[in-house]
């Protein structure tokens, strides 16, 4: 009987792949021979699965956003209040451990390339686009139980945090300054934003 | 009589054909070839100038320091605030017109740049460990002055709008929002470090 294979773990695989290659040598490194070698599979193997590099890009950036809500629907979130959710979302974008290093090189290195791949930054402003109109959910919904100020929007209040974790996080990963630094300050700027003593307790 | 030639002159000629270059393509489409054919020169007389691709970046890199210098000279900072002067620094790193859209995108390619490159990774750390530092020394000013709360950390404030800043650059430069919005959002940012409107008054 021949053997069953599992595509969607293979195409994974050479995401994987993809990635640690993106993370170590930039995107320009990425190719179909590459990511054959990395994968330990023919490029012929890695074209079968992605016809062009820009899906396999567009694969590689999807397996990156499914890890983050892997990591974050492995804490318990149930009990949160809105300022610990808000802190549990931004403390995914910035490079604290070596799998978060790695992605934030290659999310750096997917900005720089949206500026020539139209698909690549559809993809990066709707991934923001949801984000910002989630953290301004969360800033709303601290509003109206008064653990944060009611003068501040929302909308801007969400966009400025979302922009401060992604300079905080090129920052740290041009070694600027050490992660508990960006750490330290996104905590500051929480706590300018939202009541966050007084959140925890309901 | 041979013609004198100014090789400071051409040099900067070679580096801002750099920078068009890589702000149409990325820095990985920066070699001798493109960047003479972009200067109208050969790419002999470029390696005449340029040993190397990292020292025509390197010195492309002083360049864009050099503009921003240049145009922060042109306005008269002599009367402003803190506050302003603030405002004045990292207004220009928001890509609000075509120039420094470009000096945006390029500043964007050299970071992932950076990742490979040990001395432009060098060259970034102190470029931004001098904005930092002075935006700090100019929140201790406006603090001393009663213009900005007491309660604040200059050093933690300043990397928070250095980083806020580097985000919505990002952000705006893959057009997840307009270049307005990411004005309105660092004046909104500048409102809650900074009394504003009584630092005009002295």
């Amino acid at each position: 009987m021949p053997k069953q294979v599992d595509h969607q773990e293979r195409r994974r695989l050479i995401a994987d792949a993809l990635l640690r290659v993106a993370a170590g040598n930039g995107l320009e490194a990425v190719s179909l021979r590459h990511v054959g070698a990395e994968a330990g599979v023919t490029s012929g193997m890695v074209q079968h699965y992605f016809r062009t590099k820009e899906e396999m890009l567009l694969f590689a950036l999807e397996v990156v956003g499914e890890r983050v809500q892997h990591r974050l629907a492995a804490e318990d979130h149930t009990t949160l209040a809105p300022a610990e959710l808000a802190r549990a979302l931004l403390v995914q974008l910035l490079p604290l451990d070596a799998e978060r290093y790695a992605e934030g090189r290659v999310a750096l290195a997917f900005h720089a390339y949206a500026a020539v791949n139209p698909a690549i930054a559809a993809v990066l402003r709707e991934n923001s686009a949801w984000l910002r109109s989630h953290l301004a959910e969360l800033i709303g919904t601290a509003q109206a139980r008064g653990h944060a100020d009611a003068g501040i929007d929302p909308t801007s209040t969400a966009t400025a945090l979302q922009a401060l974790v992604e300079g905080l996080n090129l920052h740290t990963l041009g070694k600027h300054y050490p992660p508990e630094t960006a750490l330290q300050v996104l905590d500051a700027q929480l706590d300018a934003v939202f009541h966050r003593g007084a959140a925890e307790v309901q």
